[in-house]
């Protein structure tokens, strides 16, 4: 008998059917002898038809009466497939946040969770009970009620299951697991039988938006065994853990890739202490997320910086650059859009002297110029022209030998033979 | 200043324009300097939309579960009605029932308020907010989401106002306060400014259904001043307290009535001890609540008796009797329908002995039978049949000197010259 905390998405509760779909599949780790946890999102549209219903009475409504709204979504959700579950006669009690003791920060519309007491899912658990939790919401200590923020409900999940010691995290999704790179893109992307957090977390941040990157480093801090699988098929998923098995050998376990970015370059800067400090605390201050920040050497006392933003946020950027320019002297600011960033991941590059040399000979071939690169221990990313990324992301998922062999037969079945 | 206590039915938030409406009124209390506490129901048709989503997955769903669904209704309200009040400009707060420090008794679906803590409540008000508190909602010690059943947006609001010590206690309706009669019946019906307690809830449990008696019966043990008003209009409603001042002298303050009667009688009851209790004792056990109860005289050892209940229990309140003939014997049962129930309900009846007598003499000279007859000290009930309905009370009406001067013309502005 384990101990089982499964997470569903709004998607996968978005209709009759698949909510009783759902019910059937708890029904089944129930009947197996399980104790059973399930965090669920609201349904499909409810949360944006409620921020849509807010927007008539008030363009700029309270972040606290906007949790109180939205938090309505999963306490719905909880109590339809509660009562999906007791049609399948099985025994099952809904919780929203408070009720499955998440505590948060008093912060509202993003709160992290400082604190769980899952008494009254244990006592649940105990009885017979399936324990059915909203996800994406807590209380503050105050009993105001806060939301967590994007992901949210993955985060909710892996934070019962590491105050529950679960045996296993699953989170239910659209896809079957974590792949190598988009299958959209390279039709031979291979599912990843295992994943490391490291890993996990390099791919979620780098657009691979199957699992939030608060849930994933949440679960690293805990051990949680986290599984992706999907909501749709019995197939097995990815497993997210500590140490994950190496397939092939290979130093590099997927290639993501982010259209959402703009190169800034601010060129000719006086090279006066606290530059940098100054530029990047304006921004920073001002909310703006900087991604990759690259400087080359100065001349003359003059130096050249690059950095890249998401695309909404680019020209705010430039007007804070613009603004601070009395105090930081330089002589232009230029920008680029239509850029991709492109990233291989794995635990092994470390260790793995040749993978980033095999990178850059591998997009040289293709004649594409880099524009950016950027390194961490268990990630490369380079920015090129967005034009090149189907080609590069393809060449780089055959030179690190991720293609599957039998996907890679693109033509149909009668080529296998 | 003041402690204001304001409730909004579900009709007068129904919509983005009703829900600013009521904000503004909010407003023009807080403006004046008034501390305010709003309670509201679930918006126009959220509360039938979600009992038809359950239905879907859960012909008959855990009581628990259903509180846990129909709650988010009054929730989403709160939060967009104090939405409203933020876009206006002034402070508000929203509250659910167990933030709003109410506890009820462990029933789910029509739990009892035990006690009502409300330091969350006072602390917004001491700091310039409007509270807005989820109506028709509790918890249970233990934490448990709880309902209160029809009517209990109401009770939410009184007994809200007890606690608080409210000076006032106004619950917004649809119609412009309490009338003698129904002015779809007698168009000269009159809107009374104030009404005794008891006298509200004679009219309430009689089909007046405007104020939920258990709001009354709250309101009545806690001297909550009490006043009934129009959210659609400025005009002053009725106000409902322990002594009201009789106008025109009139002992009757109201005339009720209500079709939803049928009656059964048991003839030729063998007369044994305790055939009474045998006989109720079954009815309520089984749920079936009984009105008027009449028995007249026995003779040679038999008795005849006669009961009311509404026209859905009809039937089995029939079966229940069968079934207990073994133990209690007699000849035989019948039953009626089309029936109307009339009541003439005054504080001031007790005290005046020909009312009755003149009751009788308006319905006995339109040559009517009257076939029951109850009295309590300010209310005298008769059944008769349905067809009756509109002669009877419009002559009682009139035969009480109810009738307004204004609305007895009927025919039109220039007839009044």
């Amino acid at each position: 008998m384990s101990l089982i905390v499964m997470k569903f998405g709004g998607s996968s509760v978005g209709s009759t059917e698949r909510m009783q779909r759902v019910a059937r599949r708890i029904a089944d780790y129930k009947e197996a002898g399980h104790k059973v946890v399930v965090v669920v999102s609201a349904m499909g549209d409810t949360t944006d038809d409620l921020i849509d219903q807010s927007k008539l009475l008030n363009a700029n409504p309270p972040a606290r009466e906007m949790d109180m709204l939205l938090t309505v979504g999963e306490q719905i959700s909880i109590a339809l497939l509660s009562m999906a579950i007791d049609a399948i006669g099985l025994k099952s009690k809904s919780f929203t946040g408070w009720q499955a003791g998440i505590t948060t920060e008093a912060v509202h519309g993003k709160a992290r969770i400082s604190d769980i007491q899952p008494d009254r899912i244990f006592a649940a658990l105990d009885s017979g009970y399936a324990a059915i939790v909203a996800g994406f919401q807590g209380a503050t200590e105050d009993g105001d009620i806060t939301t967590l923020g994007r992901g949210g409900s993955d985060t909710t999940a892996v934070a019962l299951a590491a105050a529950l010691k679960a045996d296993v995290c699953e989170i239910y999704t659209d896809v079957d697991g974590i792949y190598s790179t988009d299958p959209r893109v390279v039709k031979c992307a291979r599912k990843l039988d295992e994943i490391t957090y490291d890993e996990m977390l390099e791919l979620a941040n780098l657009g691979a938006a199957v699992l939030h990157p608060r849930a994933v480093e949440y679960a690293k801090n805990y051990n949680v065994n986290l599984v992706v699988r999907s909501s749709f098929t019995q197939n097995e998923g990815t497993s997210v853990k500590e140490e994950a098995v190496m397939e092939q050998g290979n130093a590099v376990r997927g290639i993501a890739f982010d259209k959402n970015v703009a190169r800034i370059s601010i060129l000719g800067v006086e090279d006066i202490p606290g530059v940098l400090a100054k530029v990047f605390g304006a921004l920073a201050s001002n909310g703006v997320d900087v991604d990759i920040i690259v400087q080359s050497g100065t001349q003359d006392g003059k130096a050249d910086f690059a950095f890249t933003v998401t695309l909404t946020d680019k020209d705010r950027a430039i007007g804070i650059v613009e603004r601070i320019r009395a105090e930081v002297p330089y002589r232009e600011v230029t920008s680029e859009e239509n850029l991709v960033k492109v990233s291989i991941v794995g635990a092994g590059m470390v260790s793995n002297p040749g993978v980033a040399a095999k990178m850059f000979a591998a997009i040289y071939e293709q004649g594409i110029s880099i524009k950016l690169v950027t390194t961490s221990e268990i990630r490369l990313s380079v920015v090129i022209g967005a034009e090149h990324t189907q080609d590069v992301v393809r060449a780089l998922h055959t030179a690190y030998g991720l293609d599957t062999a039998e996907q890679a037969f693109v033509g149909g079945p009668q080529d296998r033979r």
